[in-house]
């Protein structure tokens, strides 16, 4: 008898860090919540990642997710911005994994390639298919979107590694 | 009346995160602790980083410091690798923040300045200033020596800081 898993998916970002939560049984998803944190702008950074930090455990504590999916940001900027979003990116993955749960990561072109099909999808097209694979989303924005298609995609990847823990 | 300061520096780092701790008052310094976390090199990044938080949090309870400083790394590797220094810089962060600290960030050439006198120091200069300067001070290896000296260049610039507060 199967049971239905609750992912949470977080896009990283210390302006926006989108998050997404989809319940998922076998091959069936359906949408719980999703939205984005958004620390001040201003004040020191560890202060802004402390908030940060404080936005995600409240979701974690509201939707009680089981597992998390991260996106691997693809770094084409310069070392600066890698560092500035690889703070944000660690206080993506720790606020979860404090919080007991299993934290997997995803490259940006496998998360697309499990949504759209194909790994070169424009943002565009990731929000058209995470709204036809969950129809009833209520969200709003990118950040929201990419959090919801890199839980899709762990969705996605955990069922096939069942499938094939089944087959050993 | 001065009253003493209790000042953790930490030098962040995935593999090798070092702490050193002092206590100021005015311009006295005195070693209070320094060593090094050491999360495992395997597993789950996030666990990982958990674990790199979990040690600062330990450190955090055991020794009370009251200020944090943490080095504002300088970057001079690709993207990817200040992606994952970025990371665990998050967490150093992060973790002091959510534990009430003020956070500090100074550049390493202002730490290297602030102990030694020049802003292109060679590590074993630091720590050999950085064992004058705390005679008493207990510790091993360069993690944990470039930790007590942004602990000490934090010292030296909150007591500046609090003179010219003290002329307005």
């Amino acid at each position: 008898m199967s049971k239905s898993v609750r992912i949470i998916g977080i896009d990283p970002g210390l302006r926006r860090c989108g998050w997404g939560i989809v319940d998922a049984l076998d091959n069936r998803l359906s949408f719980v919540a999703a939205g984005t944190v958004t620390p001040p702008i201003d004040g020191m950074l560890a202060d802004r990642l402390a908030m940060l930090a404080a936005g995600l455990k409240e979701v974690l504590t509201q939707h009680q997710p089981e597992e998390a999916a991260v996106e691997e940001t693809f770094v084409n900027a310069g070392a600066r911005s890698a560092l500035i979003l690889g703070q944000a990116r660690g206080v993506a993955l720790v606020t979860p994994a404090q919080h007991g749960l299993f934290v997997a990561e995803y490259a940006t072109n496998l998360v697309k390639k499990s949504v759209v099909g194909t790994g070169h999808a424009e943002k565009k097209q990731v929000e058209l298919m995470v709204r036809t694979l969950l129809p009833t989303a209520n969200f709003k924005g990118a950040d929201a979107s990419d959090a919801l298609a890199v839980a899709i995609c762990h969705a996605h990847h955990r069922v096939s590694a069942r499938r094939m823990g089944a087959l050993l």
